[in-house]
């Protein structure tokens, strides 16, 4: 970790505004360094206390011993400012500042003030995390330099997620829920207003911890996309999963977003095709975010996805078809083979087909989990498992399922999930080191995740692989202004595009040359970079028979291009041509993400570009009333 | 309760196959019939023992002093055929058959044998619950004839909430789930192989119960929809909401449940549209059957659907809009005044559009909730609330949050969920008696189901009164032939529906006077019963715009039609008619549900209608494979 070192693994930290009491804002660092084994020296700075929590306490950064590289600010308001010039002073490296009531409260009169913080810090090389941050928590370093309440029953409890927001309340709430579960975490991270050090910079130094696993984010917008992309580059290396909840899906969302952060609204299908280019998965929800956690941890390397599920319910058989085909995932078919196999493992009346109903047969053989697992496993076809328990009461031996479904997922390697409500059952197999979801749905829909992201991950690995093969074939043009269709048929036709025999004519007699070199019946169209819309004009004639006839024509167009005041750029001669499918192609620059393409299905092309147009313009107007820039924006067909 | 009175409110009990041991088939129903307080006689059955449980045993069914209502047939395999036959000669009115071993394992042999228990009770007019049945528990009349584990550990837990299904598993899953949640059930009914009482007749007895307040039903087919119209009734009339999980949505899992039950495929659209027709909530899966519940016992009487969000998260508003959202719930948009009354309470840096971001100030007034919410609550717009509290730490008093809530709840009488993830917080609230959820998500998603569920229920009671003031106008036609097109156009016209003006011509001449009548220009059609596609046969001419060649088309068309075999009914002279949108129409009539009407979108009529034709056919083509006969199919234009 040599990124951002001293904001995560400090040698020392300072703290301006230490508390003795534990529960304020200064004096909870200062509790959770000792708690959490931060192994570095900790220096409480508060100009009336001799001692601060068994520390010696200093009345001024200028009395301590040496330049701390970290330094938290625990003070508030303006108050804030002054200790950050100070710091920067001092030589400090790092400065979380926890006091809120800039940005976040005053778009004009706040931001101005996150500025001259900043730039008091560039000033001497410091960077600032905040203001309005809860703080950094690096349970592997014991850096916790946060005032979140969430770690004050926490035991230590280091494990190997990275949870990463702007948001305190969001930075901590997913980590409840991995606590829930028992899973500990590793990095969490509020970086507030992030005036200096973004969230998405942090994440990067995050992802180069070798300990971590699976890394988290809560984003409301993307106003840079450097860093994320930076962070998918540096996490695809190194095979580190990335699970992100973007907010603001819809209109109401993105509105109160606004309201929240004043977040520059970003087009969400562009949000979407961002992260899943660079290998992201995109969390729907909270749960979404967290829910599938325990499989990221398990080291499995699956090779697909299609499903085995088995359950002493035949009733849960059923559902659990369904939730997998809802979330799009292929039940596995057996071999003949198996299912022979199967027929002399279970009694006549049990399914042997996927999915396997084992019925009560499971209460007079205890140790039909363990007799059939292998054997399915063997199964070319089944990618990963679900085994569903939904009631086991007295007669059941239900310790041995957990057992042999346990042994079975360590031995195979396969991916595997249990659905079980009730908690009891669930318990056990839990003890047994299973995953247990409450039911088939929550399990299936998990463990779809889990393996489409890897599958995702993958892809996105072979296309950078690819790319990077191939060296820098770069396309790009220097055109920023609106080419006429003789010159988008040239840069299409350049770039091996296939484009209808044409000529672009600059006389009448040119036109009669065409005719006779492309032979009748063609197309005579009006050339003009000003004319986006040839046909309203009378600017397309389709079925031109003769030479005199587009001869004519030529003449006409020439007069009606000039007539409207635009360049006359030529008149095309093209060849007629049918089709069996019509499709729309848009482009537009995306402030945040750049050149955004979109394809649809045609047939209806007016409609859908009119829609393409009406979509875009949204978005411009919401960025223009957002205060920001419009970037050039051009849509062709 | 008159309807079956006898399975769910019995004046005696007979036990066969009664046992000591509570953990035993036959032990488990006499202990629960004790631990439930059930008031009527209790009389163990078995020849070895002088005693069970406390209870007088007898050595048969002779010996009793009188003819039990009630008998529980709890002993295996075929010894319960002859105990059956035994209670239907002794005068019983329901036998409850636990042993398993018939149709669901054998579907010739072990079928033939519940036949055989059938006719042996309706000889004497007993009815079967079972074969192969959990049992029946009623907690309200104490009447607990089941052997299910699931209430081994359960206190007195009278409810109002009754859960039905064929599967024993499937009926104490959503049990247990309540449970979890402290809500009590007063029915649970697992009905088995249905040989002859179904699950829905049961229900529709359970559904006259006045203490039930919601009724879920877990389905795997639906073979007869005669009970399912009556249950909808019965509980449309009292108020009483239905939610049903019917399993088998997707191809895969139809598959399944004909594994597990020999279950007829329903076509899934159809059953949607069945539910929806009869006011029942179609539950998702498990999760979707039971969420609400909690919402469906408030008593709550909603106006409408659109939703106030809460929060002192800003990301919990961002998110709480974007789940909102996505199950098409709309933000109520609140008025200037309500907003002008909230900025006077609310600090300036809070949010006061919907949704509501108090911020931080929270932490400052712990009243805020109380001071907003009356406020709030006055704004027509604002229809049901969500308030989320996704942290709150040492300074919060969410005692007071959580009474200020809880009041406000009680006050309005206005549906409000918590989003509160956080485990004290979430307890402070549901101790309060707010209905809690751990994230906005399922909050929303829950109240969405509730509101919108008593939407449908309102629909569907004012469509029906509706119906019952216009009399029965009922549409019915006796042809069960295709019928050509003129005989169509006179059933539409007949029914009201505005169609083109046309004439029927029989002759050259009548041909020649309907162009006279109608005008030109016109459209000349074949008609014949027996030709479906005229186009393809040349039997449609567009445009005619002379008389002479009106005469000449029909002479054409006589020919082509004669040529072909086919009946000739005439030819139709029809004005030309010009449309903005085409549509589909589809017929078809479903085994179970009688006449389905498919509409869809137009423009592309034969790709439609040949979809169209090939779900249908796809569904006949389960139907027969299942061995079903295929009723009567047509599909029209």
């Amino acid at each position: 970790m040599t990124r951002l070192r001293a904001a995560l693994d400090p040698k020392s930290v300072a703290i301006i505004g230490a508390s003795e009491n534990p529960n304020k804002v200064g004096g909870r660092p200062v509790h959770y360094l000792d708690k959490f084994g931060f192994r570095g020296k900790i220096f409480p700075i508060n100009p009336s206390r001799p001692e601060v929590q068994g520390h010696k306490c200093y009345k001024s950064l200028a009395d301590l011993p040496e330049a701390p590289e970290m330094v938290i600010i625990a003070v508030a308001g303006d108050n804030a400012i002054g200790a950050v010039e100070d710091c920067a002073a001092h030589g400090v490296k790092v400065a979380v500042v926890m006091a809120s009531g800039f940005g976040e409260v005053d778009a004009v009169a706040g931001k101005a003030k996150e500025r001259r913080m900043v730039e008091a810090a560039h000033k001497t090389g410091m960077r600032i995390v905040g203001p309005n941050s809860q703080g950094l928590a690096n349970f592997g370093t014991g850096a916790i330099a946060s005032f979140s309440t969430m770690f004050m029953d926490m035991d230590r409890a280091e494990g190997h997620v990275a949870m990463l927001s702007q948001s305190g309340a969001l930075s901590t709430v997913p980590v409840g829920f991995l606590r829930q579960r028992g899973i500990g975490t590793r990095h969490t991270h509020a970086t507030g207003n992030d005036a200096d050090i973004t969230v998405g910079e942090l994440a990067v130094a995050v992802a180069e911890d070798p300990e971590v696993k699976l890394l988290l984010l809560y984003l409301e917008s993307i106003p840079d996309k450097k860093y994320l992309e930076e962070l998918a580059a540096v996490a695809l290396d190194r095979d580190l999963p990335i699970i992100a909840l973007k907010s603001g899906r819809s209109e109401a969302g993105r509105q109160a977003a606004q309201s929240h952060t004043g977040a520059l609204a970003n087009e969400d299908r562009v949000v979407d095709a961002f992260f899943e280019h660079h290998g992201i998965w995109r969390a729907p929800d909270m749960r979404g975010l967290v829910e599938a956690t325990e499989l990221y941890l398990k080291g499995w390397k699956p090779k697909g996805r299609r499903l085995v599920a088995i359950s002493n319910s035949g009733a849960v058989c059923v559902m659990t078809a369904d939730a997998a085909t809802n979330v799009g995932m292929p039940m596995a078919k057996l071999a003949d083979e198996t299912d022979k196999k199967l027929k002399g493992i279970l009694p006549s009346f049990a399914t042997t087909t996927n999915p396997i109903d084992l019925t009560a047969a499971l209460l007079s053989n205890s140790r039909l989990f363990g007799d059939i697992l292998p054997v399915i496993a063997e199964d070319p076809a089944a990618d990963a498992f679900l085994i569903g328990v939904p009631v086991a009461g007295p007669g059941y031996d239900v310790e041995a399922f957990a057992r042999d479904a346990a042994a079975f997922g360590r031995q195979t390697g396969k991916p595997l999930v249990i659905a079980a409500t009730q908690r009891s059952v669930a318990e056990q197999f839990s003890a047994e080191g299973c995953t247990v979801f409450p039911t088939e749905t929550e399990a299936v829909t998990a463990l779809h995740q889990f393996l489409a992201h890897r599958e995702l991950m993958a892809r996105t690995h072979e296309r950078k692989a690819m790319r990077s093969a191939a060296g820098a074939a770069a396309m790009s043009s220097t055109a920023t202004a609106m080419l006429n269709e003789a010159d988008s048929l040239a840069l299409l036709a350049a770039r091996g595009i296939p484009v209808v025999p044409h000529r672009l004519c600059r006389s009448r007699a040119e036109a009669i040359a065409a005719f006779e070199a492309i032979g009748g019946p063609v197309v005579v169209k009006g050339c003009s970079a000003d004319i986006a819309h040839k046909s309203e004009l009378g600017l397309v004639k389709l079925g031109v028979k003769t030479r005199e006839e587009a001869g004519d024509i030529y003449a006409q167009m020439e007069e009606i291009i000039r007539k409207h005041g635009a360049r006359f750029d030529g008149v095309i001669i093209a060849a007629m041509a049918g089709g069996r499918r019509e499709i729309m192609i848009g482009a537009h620059r995306d402030a945040v993400f750049g050149p955004v393409v979109a394809v649809g299905d045609g047939g209806k092309i007016c409609r859908n570009l009119s829609r393409y147009r009406a979509a875009v313009a949204a978005v411009f107007q919401r960025r223009c009333e957002a205060g920001a820039r419009p970037a050039a924006h051009r849509a062709a067909v």
